[in-house]
């Protein structure tokens, strides 16, 4: 494959105010492929005390999302038509590393996936996983 | 239907510390239906302006979570198994209104549906829908 | 809305093989709707006597995929992008009901939803409940 | 892992008509891994010569279903609760293959992913992938 659109990637997280909140941060990007890391806080927690399945959902998204975006053109970028996500364990723990992969990238739609690890004093396991189809829009001119 | 188990759906709303930071309110709950609200602001949104698809998750989500906790019976919760997620429209607006049904309320597994609706100057239209999976889970006795 | 293309939703019954030894009948077509019935026989049951979920799912992703194809252009076909189903109970009966909606047609996506139900002696009940994406073709000129 | 439940799985292909039917046929079992091939013809096709969204999905399904069966105790079986699969490729070809991989086993819940490729003169690419949410339930006693 050919050199990641790295720009577009970094704009997806220094200009989406959601994730700045979230704490979630960029860790690498490849052609096809993004690593995102969490640093587990009180505010991402449920009601029991094991995060809350929406920030699952947020980074699972957003990093395919970013996955997505690396394989673009200029001027095009990406939005998440669905996903659908398993929450497998109830996740409590210190961080979230997620890793994103694109399963198919057509024209007009991308297919990624996510898994979602949660880092604890066991160790680290796969909580979560996703699939995400993204839509590739071109920019209007203006 | 018997009376909607409020005292669980109102915790869910209390105590997920998520969810007080996004800023969700529960507008109502009937036996096997929540409907929820989120005032818009920029911390909900995405690089491009929309509201962040994890955003939509987490209402949908968290919304079907309230509509299931109204049936479950005393020392029970649920938890999210899996779900997914349509974003249907590009959301822009002032309010995120949410209405959550089960669809089949099992012993140890409920499914409901969130249509989530955005409210702007084009009045209110349906921007995502959702189907969640939930377990009923006992509480351990201490 | 204007008139569903009538022409295009039965060459999805009188045009594919699947169907046809599945026995789906076609039952009606709207603008953005479709009904469809399976009278149900031994063939369609996986290993413990109930509808296998290929059937709950072949059913209702073809019915969706109808629903869609009422309101495509002259040249234009649909193609299933993704599904998701939820299987809500074990089905077993003598005829299976399809009834497909859209929920938002767009011009290069349209999603919508199918709910299947069950006829038996316990009177018709929901059996499952899909939502399907798919994408709007343009046929390549010869 | 222990040794896997190979009568379980096997019965999941002996005693399932519409598997019959449709000519899957059970490569190899593992403990929480399944592999199935099918023949392709005309019998599998939608309205425009692609493999049906069916056909992806009754394969994904019931390979998964194989593969969580390998890991049930005895006088328990599964049940499909829900599925997601995309369909990446338009699939046309002669032969389907499918391997299942159980992400996670629960005591009442397993979820496993399939992944389906297409052999063709273009090669076997993969066509399509789908996450598979079982439910594990206990035969009534007699």
């Amino acid at each position: 494959m050919s050199e990641p659109n790295a720009e577009e990637v970094q704009r997806l997280f220094s200009a989406a105010p959601f994730i700045a909140q979230l704490g979630l941060r960029l860790v690498s990007i490849g052609s096809g492929e993004c690593r995102t890391a969490l640093i587990l806080a009180e505010r991402h927690l449920q009601q029991d005390g094991f995060v809350h399945a929406g920030v699952h959902a947020t980074i699972a998204d957003h990093t395919a999302g970013a996955a997505a975006a690396s394989l673009v053109g200029e001027g095009q970028y990406v939005l998440s038509v669905e996903f659908k996500i398993n929450m497998l364990r109830a996740a409590r723990g210190t961080e979230l590393n997620c890793v994103a992969k694109v399963l198919k990238a057509g024209r007009t739609l991308i297919v990624a996936e996510s898994e979602v690890t949660c880092a604890s004093e066991q160790g680290e396991r796969l909580v979560s996983k996703a699939t995400v189809t993204l839509a590739v829009v071109s920019r209007q001119r203006s």
